[in-house]
């Protein structure tokens, strides 16, 4: 097992996996922007070792100062969490030239996975359904629109680099195509550093449903079951949960299966999450694979009772998966709300400031991941998130129950946040019948959000 | 299911029982003290009704006051939480009056279940094996003496009416016994205005076992599996844990069984607690029943999935019982420490004052219950218990990592308390091994306990 385990993250993720270490046993080290000199992850780590000016470029995305970091703190290992330099394949690369263990697949699967068409080919050959669309990279909005005209619209126009809603467009008509082409492209170059597009069939109302996988470095490859993350708002999740109300044994038992299969196409290993989109006729397809732990784990260990950091960790170590496909069990319902400091009514700005009054509820099936605490200042060069809320309880119904309830409770006074508009998605009767799709926030809350 | 239920008490108690109302959607009355004005139930109920000055007499065990709230609020039931009047037969005889739901068993279940003589016949009658001891209440030194002497020494003298260690002594020989029995006479006549003593043999490191049970209004009566709570101070919890490693399945299911009898044999209803000393030879005694919910009810919660609060409300209100003993599983391994707000060095004086700074961990598999916040000012006039931290994960070992990991994040300036003590409870080899008995903490930390 690993001695020394740096955190090359910030904010709750990066507590979530120092908490993680100190039960295991390991040595941590966080690293820290000039902004970051008092957070929480900072404070909680055993040693901290500042990296360099409050713009993640220079701090947080900065590989060298990570390395050397590590390096200088002796750590055999680190974890990059989500976001950040998480799926960036030349950082895993860098990390195994250096002899530091990565805690994530390698390089090479994050490279493969990471470009859309490569990783949609490995599914293609592999027999996992895909959506139709482009086979190769798409770089001018004249080829784009062509391909688009052909197989009908709506279409999705895709960052091949992307994630988390940037670089994407939908487009219902040729004649919108241009300018949603290049506005994408645009977002894809600044992001990413990458204007290679793909584009798609757009399939409507569906839900979105990810699997969690975990592969130890033999290939034995498992499913965690689903996620359900259809309550999005511009691609960002804003609730998800597990299980999904619309699968049921046989689904689920044919979805994992291909979550399996496409975790093994592209050789995976440690924790990843395969997403498919699920429409109305039980039809599913696979969208991508998220190389790194998710936002949203913890619904998955709240209903395996299995600690996925932890297991990634063993995994990295090179310790053989102690789970098998039969161990894994979903017994009753969690449902998680991310709570960002953004401003509704303003088009969700982020909202930095300092947290003046915070009350943060506990008791019975409540679970809350956050790295805030009163008088604490809310920088604003990073994401918005700054709390998870979670809860389990017997079935849906009870645990959204326990949501509204746990929600109601929460205080947070100092800075805007979503918290009232996450409660009026949980007063709403289509979220409460469980038939949410991924157009469910533009559809019900169009004027706000 | 009713309407408005009224908490007859305050702290955490009052916030978790006031958390399972809005989950299931009655509307909550809180009463407070003058020194609760400002404390988190009082904030957190639907109504709160100022009932008296700050010392419990003149509020928290004023019956009247209560009743009074209770019906000027248009409540249908009370939560009686523990301590103050949650096992008192003559206010639930007030409420049965009043036709106001009194959350727990009936009056004459508590009365026949807190006198320790009448519980005592009522087990032998039944069959539950219990520790050789007094017939009827002894009221006087010399015929306590008289009758130690004949069963032979260690004994332990206790107020028939008592709980919480209040009123106990252990006596080693005869010479010791007269003063032993002045003093917890003069305890129990100040704690419960009442002197008649009960006196039993005294079982040498016995572990303290107690197994939960729910018994509904048609006398369906399962348990819930065992705790154990051995790590005590002069005889009040420090730390409890669900399983208990000295139980083998043959053994739960003996001990559960004669727990169901002890409750059936007392005509039990709602839930309670059977507590019995469990020897190093495999043999139990039953020591008493508790006709209330326990401080310590989150870890059963923990490991078997049911919100024992709830459970309470819905056999109230007479609803059936949903569970049936074979639906009751054991999972995982669930562990709390009492934080209390007191001195170790100063013989644990409760240390009441302002919380100037707080910090409460949260993550995986980590429940807390507490009703502080920072800039609370804790009342000198009640129990000095601030917070449970609990943890919940695959196995004991794991557990323990956990909360020695959880137990390390939590900050708690301006008040001095117990948490250094608790964490080197948990550091010690003895409880590391499981294989702790009642009289732990005077042999391993005598010095400072």
């Amino acid at each position: 097992m690993f001695q020394k385990l740096l955190i090359a993250n910030r904010g709750e993720i990066a507590v979530r996996i120092i908490r993680a270490c100190r039960e295991m046993g390991i040595k941590t080290v966080a690293v820290y922007s000039q902004a970051d000199a008092d957070a929480l992850h900072t404070q909680l780590a055993d040693e901290s070792i500042c990296i360099g000016k409050a713009e993640a470029k220079d701090s947080y995305l900065n590989m060298e100062r990570i390395l050397s970091a590590t390096i200088a703190s002796g750590a055999d290992a680190i974890h990059p969490g989500f976001g950040f330099l998480s799926e960036n394949s030349k950082f895993a690369a860098l990390c195994e030239k250096c002899n530091i263990a990565f805690i994530g697949p390698s390089a090479r699967t994050i490279e493969e996975t990471g470009n859309k068409s490569e990783a949609r080919n490995a599914m293609v050959r592999a027999g996992v359904p895909v959506i139709p669309g482009t086979k190769e990279p798409i770089f001018t909005a004249e080829a784009g629109r062509k391909f688009a005209d052909e197989i009908g619209y709506p279409v999705m126009i895709k960052a091949a680099l992307g994630g988390g809603g940037k670089g994407m467009r939908v487009v219902q008509n040729s004649t919108d195509f241009e300018k949603n082409f290049q506005n994408a492209q645009r977002e894809a170059e600044n992001g990413f550093g990458d204007n290679s597009m793909y584009i798609e069939k757009y399939i409507e109302h569906p839900k979105h449903i990810e699997f969690q996988i975990l592969a130890d470095n033999e290939g034995n490859t498992i499913h965690l079951g689903e996620r359900d993350c259809s309550v999005q708002r511009r691609h960002q999740k804003m609730i998800e949960e597990s299980p999904c109300t619309a699968l049921d044994e046989d689904l689920r038992e044919q979805m994992g299966a291909m979550a399996v299969r496409a975790a093994k196409a592209v050789g995976y290993r440690n924790a990843g999450t395969v997403e498919f989109l699920l429409d109305s006729h039980r039809q599913f397809y696979f969208m991508e694979i998220n190389t790194r732990i998710q936002v949203e784990h913890g619904v998955t260990e709240l209903v395996t009772g299995i600690d996925l950091v932890k297991e990634q960790i063993r995994i990295a170590a090179g310790e053989k998966l102690g789970l098998r496909q039969s161990d894994i069990h979903l017994t009753g319902h969690a449902m998680e709300v991310r709570i960002n400091a953004e401003n509704p009514d303003k088009n969700f700005a982020p909202c930095p400031g300092t947290i003046q009054e915070l009350h943060i509820p506990g008791g019975n099936g409540v679970r809350i991941d956050t790295a805030v605490y009163p008088g604490y200042i809310i920088p604003p060069y990073y994401d918005s998130m700054i709390m998870k809320v979670m809860v389990y309880d017997k079935d849906r119904e009870s645990a959204l129950k326990k949501m509204r309830s746990t929600l109601g409770e929460v205080i947070i006074e100092g800075v805007t946040t979503n918290l009232d508009f996450q409660y009026e998605i949980l007063k709403n009767k289509e979220f409460e019948s469980g038939a949410v799709h991924t157009d469910f926030i533009e559809k019900n809350f169009e004027e706000t959000a």
